[in-house]
């Protein structure tokens, strides 16, 4: 009874994810600076910068996106994509 | 015996996401425009401007950070945080 009760609670869980979509611990960075309390970056562009920048933290050149949203969107269904900074030319 | 089977299952499911910190199904944004493939977002900014973007795909005023990731990582051990960009005053 206490095995079955256990499942019968497991597999409410794994429903409600499946169904609300909602992150297993919630965490969504397992790979930027773990030692770090909260990755905040800074930028300062200049005239004429086009930057695009990652927001899934997944990337290998984070701050900066390197397509891996791709294939994080292809495996789960998310819809996820990066910021694109332009500043304009001086003149 | 199958429910003992799948209670083990799941109960390793379970442990897995505890150690990896992995997400549930993967998808880390469940609010932000459901309806379109791929979120990308595309700002053009001006000499002086200084602007702070979201990453953790729950602010209210998405692109743009509400302080929503605090709520997050206080609740999941996350470390995220926004992307401030700065551009140089012109002159
Ligand atoms: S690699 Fe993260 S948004 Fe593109
Ligand atoms: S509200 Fe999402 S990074 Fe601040």
């Amino acid at each position: 009874a206490p095995a079955v009760l256990a499942a019968a609670g497991l597999v409410v869980l794994a429903q409600r994810q499946l169904v609300t979509g909602r992150r297993a611990d919630g965490k969504i960075n397992n790979k930027v600076s773990p030692e770090v309390p909260k990755v905040v970056t800074k930028e300062d562009l200049e005239a004429g910068a086009k930057k695009v920048y990652c927001r899934c933290w997944l990337s290998g050149t984070f701050p900066l996106c390197d397509g891996a949203h791709a294939k994080h969107n292809d495996e789960t269904g998310d819809n996820v994509g990066p910021l694109i900074v332009s500043v304009k030319k001086s003149g």
